[in-house]
């Protein structure tokens, strides 16, 4: 068969060389170099196309798509949520992206989305963190101690300069886990017994819990002032984690309202309640914290714009790096209006050269 | 590193091995088998996730998601229309698409798309000349004679039996190029200089032209009673071919109406105008060809649940021929709550064995 041409390959990104790519970038330069990312690109949030996602629900979880413009590249994400995954040794979240040229509709990267999510999702906290959290925030309780917990810890400390994280889960495994992954990352961990302990002396309070129903892990009388809550597992319709006297007290800031108020902790409150476009904060159009009293809340949902922004940080990586394989994904006739004739091309060589093993495409 | 599990590998249909496949089963009995995986979708049409396809516009072209579920199965398509695109040697229409398990959310395929539309296309407008189209049709005129058209004269070979395709393009070009390719394919091929000529004795008319404003390919008096017209261009918003005096002696059938309204030929008539949906008639529950005067018009715009049928159709021939490559798409941590550790776990062997190539995971 005649070799495709360049325009025919996609740079894919495989797990392994995404993790590959972490540990050569370092996790927590990486984090730093997203939230510069994400920085960017929500100080031109204006410009881009802010598609709601596209969820298909069944009675046991959900596939979305989550697409964007910037009117020069397009994103979109594929993601699942299936909390009843871990039961059969599976990830409750996967995930993969794309970026395309708006300008041909062509393909420019193909890429993993699991890890390189949990990266951004981290990365998006910590840049609230840095906008809205107390001056000289030291200490971090860390409530949920699952797959998202130690990228947390790591982004907390890169971006925002926390010294201490402090560990609390229903499950002493998750916090055992937690614990031994974060040995000798210059943290101070401190393993707790109940989310009380963990919150003592934290200025900044991240939950990240996978309880489906709405639940309350923090009750109002466990918040103090003066502190930054970071809710990162109230993502979902009927999944919250706050009790909404908490919300009351707070000044909330969010991704995009249209969104936060149905998956977000405020899916608990009324659709007038007020909140603060944290693209805003950061853009200088609205204001972040005020006082060293007030208690700010980043209600975390996740949205298009910072899958958007991490996939343009991996592809800006890729010619460096090289850690990507080219898949041949896209037809590519010698004449566009002859696709046919490409492929009686392909028998004419399929009769010359038999033997060609089937899967030798990726180079 | 230590090898992924099973469930971290997603097959993957390339370019050459889709053509490959096609060329291992055979354009004409793909042809037949992708009708029957059709018809047997549309048998079940109200089973599926309707949604409607999510557009993303810039002023050169589109890019779409189309996504279905079965309940079971879910897919989606990506593609995009960039008509500018050939003038840079690049294909107007790119595809690839993506079947995943409703249950996990976990993807079951990936696939090129672009070669699969056209033969889906093809089998479709196949599909409804057999419901509509006048009995013992033996000559198809087909208008236009780029990408699509060898596909649609094989699909109606293979499907209705037709034995003579007459052609016409504004470009001679391409006229003798599907005349080249059509060649000793049992067809009797005859090249004609303008659109009357090619109509001549036509019982199926298709046209399937590529002008993206408003464009008149037939006007009312060139058809004559008893046809059945295979609109196929008209396909997006401001994009028509045939007159709408056609439209108003003609019985029209669609896909879904509340995409075709939108970007099939009845765009240009009222919202009440009365269509049938192809899929009733499939069921047994709406009338297809009344009589041999009737003139049938199916004012085809491209569905999601075709796209599904030939994705799920690639997949079930999968395991015997072999033409895939896994690709290493989905993070699967040995724990699932330990994403991180899987990072960790990588940097151990990164260290241990630093020269192994990055690129060496597609096997």
């Amino acid at each position: 068969m005649l070799k495709p041409s360049r325009q025919a390959y996609v740079p894919f990104v495989s797990v392994e060389n995404m993790m590959r790519l972490v540990l050569h970038i370092g996790i927590e330069k990486m984090m730093v170099d997203l939230v510069t990312e994400i920085e960017a690109d929500f100080k031109r949030w204006p410009l881009f196309d802010k598609t709601p996602r596209v969820a298909s629900h069944s009675d046991i979880g959900v596939i979305e798509l989550m697409p964007t413009s910037d009117g020069q590249t397009y994103g979109f994400k594929y993601v699942n949520g299936h909390p009843s995954n871990t039961k059969q040794g599976l990830q409750t979240v996967t995930a993969f992206g794309l970026l395309a040229d708006v300008a041909t509709g062509y393909p420019l990267m193909l890429s993993e989305m699991t890890i390189l999510t949990a990266l951004r999702t981290a990365a998006t906290s910590a840049m609230a963190a840095k906008w809205l959290a107390p001056r000289d925030s030291k200490v971090m309780a860390m409530i949920g101690n699952g797959a998202q917990a130690e990228f947390q810890a790591l982004a907390m400390k890169a971006v925002c300069g926390i010294e201490e994280v402090r560990l609390y889960d229903i499950d002493p495994a998750a916090t055992a886990k937690c614990v031994r992954n974060l040995e000798g990352r210059g943290l101070n961990v401190v393993p707790c017994k109940t989310a009380e302990e963990a919150m003592q002396g934290a200025q900044i309070i991240t939950t990240c819990t996978a309880d489906k129903q709405y639940a309350t892990i923090l009750t109002d009388n466990m918040i103090g002032s003066g502190v930054h809550i970071n809710a990162v597992g109230g993502d979902c319709p009927g999944k919250t984690e706050l009790h909404k006297d908490i919300l009351l007290r707070s000044d909330v800031f969010v991704e995009y309202p249209e969104q936060t108020r149905i998956e977000g902790e405020i899916q608990q409150m009324p659709a007038d309640f007020p909140v603060t476009e944290l693209w805003q904060v950061i853009a200088g159009q609205a204001e972040g914290r005020r006082d060293a009293r007030q208690i700010t809340l980043f209600d975390s949902v996740g949205f298009a714009i910072e899958d958007f922004s991490a996939l343009r940080y991996v592809h800006s990586r890729l010619k460096d790096s090289g850690r990507y394989q080219d898949l041949d994904m896209i037809a590519d006739p010698d004449e566009p209006r002859d696709l046919f004739g490409m492929v009686l091309r392909a028998q004419q060589s399929e009769v010359a050269s038999p033997t060609k093993p089937a899967s030798a495409t990726a180079v």
